[in-house]
């Protein structure tokens, strides 16, 4: 009976979780500024709150009495108590002390950085990251000895299972030998071509609120189960029974929200897809951040910027637009979309980035934030790394532009060191996933030109989220792909589309 | 030292009802309706860790030794720990499993309420609200052995502390002797009037919003500490630090969520001159709710329906609506809108009532509820207890409308037996204050004409907002007015106003 204890204390720390999700939410999206200190507190006791459940002194009987008993347990529920062993060794790995010093710094670093990101305030914001810089190495050092591996690995490790800093290394070299002569390749094709039609501004936020939920929804987000709202940085959030999207407008600019709300509708539908009777439960959850990133770039990159997608939207995007259409209707036509969507430029905002010169965003974090955690830079350091790594792999300088530079991203104001990697292990399982689907479904092409997304997402459903974390990520490639994870589909989808342009 | 392991105790305590009060706005005002049934468990596990906190077994040790101790404590100190010991006595009345269920049972009802209530459908409500009033009983039984008074007065307690059912029979009896002539009387002298006339709609949402903010942000609610929002029943929510107030719009009518957000503004200008360096702390906390429900009243029926605010609001009114205004200027002039908005009617619904009836609306439900909770009456009797009720009170019927009779109010759905009697018990009490504030302040009806509201708030937030909990609402009461609630400043406040006519 260890086993059922085990799922009704899970239960209950579900419940906490759910709850700690969605005020975090409301944190980033609802809360007034000045609210924020009161908050921080609040929002650390609930996390000393939380890992008491994951650290109860009972849980190690319990755990090492339903292990004995595995065999009477079914895949689902061997899954489970795997994923709590997990869980409650990564907790056990952080002092008490540390995780309510841990919340309260990063969230009032993060609170902080909302404003100073805005006024480029680098001055005021560095110390309160190097806050949190302490802070975490602490966390990895403690975590790094429970679980016997890197400091760093030990950080990643809680947003991807398995993967490590080896792998990564490995992944990202062969990116870097191929990725810059690409771009070369790509920027000169591009550079010959004629350039696309900018859609003429202004585009008012309602309208691109509007034209936002209108796709969000054909393309499967169900909008009985979550929310989309505005927030400084655009995340998925909430829980699988209310999954609350944000975006932020640009008046000048709708592609920008538009791109962004369909990317957080890819993480929002897996989210959705999760094993229902699982739900609260470790084995409930999502995989990890490279499957989650899996679903969003493969909704966004994959999906909606290429041109059966923009087949079926450019209409209803001409629709929300009616004096822009009708004042410039040649910037309105799939293909001229498409080619806005698939211009690649050099530019600072990694957000904001095109897919080829994405990973040079995501390598320059990686190298610097590695470095961080391991003493070997400090946060003063930054933003000279930042504009040295910039121009090397992008050819650009960021200077004093810190807000352009390396205060752009949220992640480390928040204390998620170790995240980065996941957005390109994401860009190549998107590019894998996407292939089996088009394997398995032989018209998908034409079926999302025809906006039927049906086929596609019980395909994902199906094969991805409705198995929850049972697999691990390799294992759940292996089974829906025939391998694990492997870079090559995601570079023969930037051959395909961007030198021989087949959309 | 035990009083400062009750403090730091209280403060985490404290942290944790700082989410569950978030948490519960978010459900009212942001939850997609179909995330309610896990919401609702998510939130009663959180209940449940909240009563583990409130029940905590190193308790009661710390409360004696402290209060062995008391004379080394100041007075906040000391009313600090007299307000710990009260709940830590509550909180041990009720077992951990019932609170469970209640906050389950409770939240459930709540949410199919607001689908049921506009679907006019009892049969679907009143199982659920059985269940309810089933929980509700047991907790009332509990509470009342606990706590060695009736069950209704230890859920009455729970809201105004101190109140009995015993001393609000003796006022509502004194108000039952004086209402309804009263009624007949004003109601004979407004129909020898002109009647007033009614401003041509209709009001786009969007201006009544930016109506409601600027005269709640000029009345004094602090916008960088709270926010403004809408749901189905207009309610005052979050934190001290956070204050979240909601209305509901009418585009045919813009004085319900105008007045609806000024007497929610009441409220939250209540929570946010409460003591700053005691938030967290139960005496930090507002002293009840009736002083909760004076303060609103004193802002809606004192100051916001009287004439001397009408002259400053009315000009903003009509800039507001400029359409409307242009049309029948004379229906936006500070004694036109002074006749609509102390008209009286006999009508079905309490929250649009005007102060003469409402304290009809009020007897009802509590004779009502006081009915239910001893076991003397059932949910499938209150159609018509409530029926034959208005009749008697207001001479009118409401047979199978339930949406618009037994069902337009959100309490006994959400379980809050025992809150009804704070509205008229608020009501004598916003007379009281602001008789004493007048005192105080000899040009306070010039001043609010002329927009000046800082005298008032300051004499509110210095004399009752900065004590917290710390005197008892009759001390409280006692110290500003000179003397403890007495329902004669209420009938002076009804008399002067309806009858001599002044303002």
């Amino acid at each position: 009976m260890s086993y059922a204890e085990l799922e009704n204390h899970f239960r209950t720390l579900g419940h906490l979780e759910h709850v700690a999700s969605i005020m975090h939410w409301d944190e980033a999206v609802m809360m007034p500024v000045a609210a924020g200190p009161a908050r921080a507190e609040a929002m650390a006791s609930l996390q000393v709150v939380l890992h008491g459940y994951r650290t109860d002194p009972r849980l190690g009987d319990w755990l090492s009495r339903a292990e004995d008993d595995r065999g009477n347990l079914d895949p689902f529920q061997q899954a489970n108590l795997r994923e709590m062993r997990r869980e409650v060794t990564r907790a056990r790995g952080v002092p008490p002390s540390l995780v309510a010093r841990e919340a309260e710094v990063c969230m009032r670093c993060e609170q902080a950085w909302r404003t100073l990101r805005a006024e480029n305030n680098w001055d005021a914001f560095a110390p309160l990251l190097a806050e949190v810089l302490t802070i975490k190495r602490e966390v990895a050092q403690a975590l790094g000895q429970a679980l016997d591996m890197s400091p760093y690995d030990a950080l990643m490790d809680a947003f991807e299972p398995g993967v490590r800093a080896e792998r990564v290394d490995t992944i990202f070299a062969d990116l870097r030998g191929f990725l810059p002569g690409f771009i070369d390749e790509v920027a000169a094709l591009q550079a010959g071509q004629p350039a696309p039609v900018e859609p003429p501004g202004p585009f008012a936020v309602e309208a691109q609120r509007r034209l936002g939920a209108e796709l969000m929804s054909a393309v499967g987000f169900d909008m009985d189960h979550g929310r989309l709202d505005v927030s400084h940085h655009p995340f998925c959030g909430g829980v699988p029974t209310d999954v609350r999207i944000t975006t932020r407008y640009d008046e000048s600019d709708f592609s920008r929200a538009l791109m962004g709300v369909l990317h957080e509708t890819g993480h929002a539908k897996y989210e959705q897809s999760l094993p229902g009777n699982w739900l609260g439960q470790p084995v409930g959850r999502a995989r990890g951040m490279s499957l989650h990133e899996g679903h969003s770039l493969l909704q966004e990159m994959q999906v909606s910027r290429g041109l059966p997608f923009l087949r079926f939207a450019a209409p209803r995007i001409a629709k929300a637009f009616p004096q822009a259409a009708a004042a410039r209707a040649d910037a309105f036509t799939p293909e001229n979309l498409h080619r806005l969507y698939t211009r690649v430029a050099r530019t600072w905002i990694r957000v904001d980035a095109d897919e080829v010169t994405y990973p040079c965003h995501v390598m320059l974090r990686y190298e610097i934030e590695r470095d961080l955690i391991a003493g070997r830079m400090q946060v003063t350091d930054i933003p000279e790394a930042w504009d040295a790594g910039m121009h090397k792999l992008l050819g650009i300088h960021t200077g004093t532009d810190y807000r352009n530079g390396c205060m752009q991203d949220i992640h480390w104001a928040g204390g998620a060191f170790g995240y980065f990697p996941t957005y390109t292990l994401g860009a190549m399982t998107a590019a894998q996933l996407f292939a089996a689907a088009y394997k398995a479904l032989p018209t998908l092409l034409d079926d999302i030109a025809q906006g039927r997304f049906d086929g596609l997402n019980s395909f994902l459903a199906l094969q991805v989220g409705a198995e929850g974390s049972r697999l691990t990520t390799d294992e759940m490639l292996s089974k829906v792909s025939g391998e694990p994870l492997n870079p090559e589909y995601f570079r023969r989808h930037l051959r395909a589309r961007y030198v021989e342009q087949r959309g």
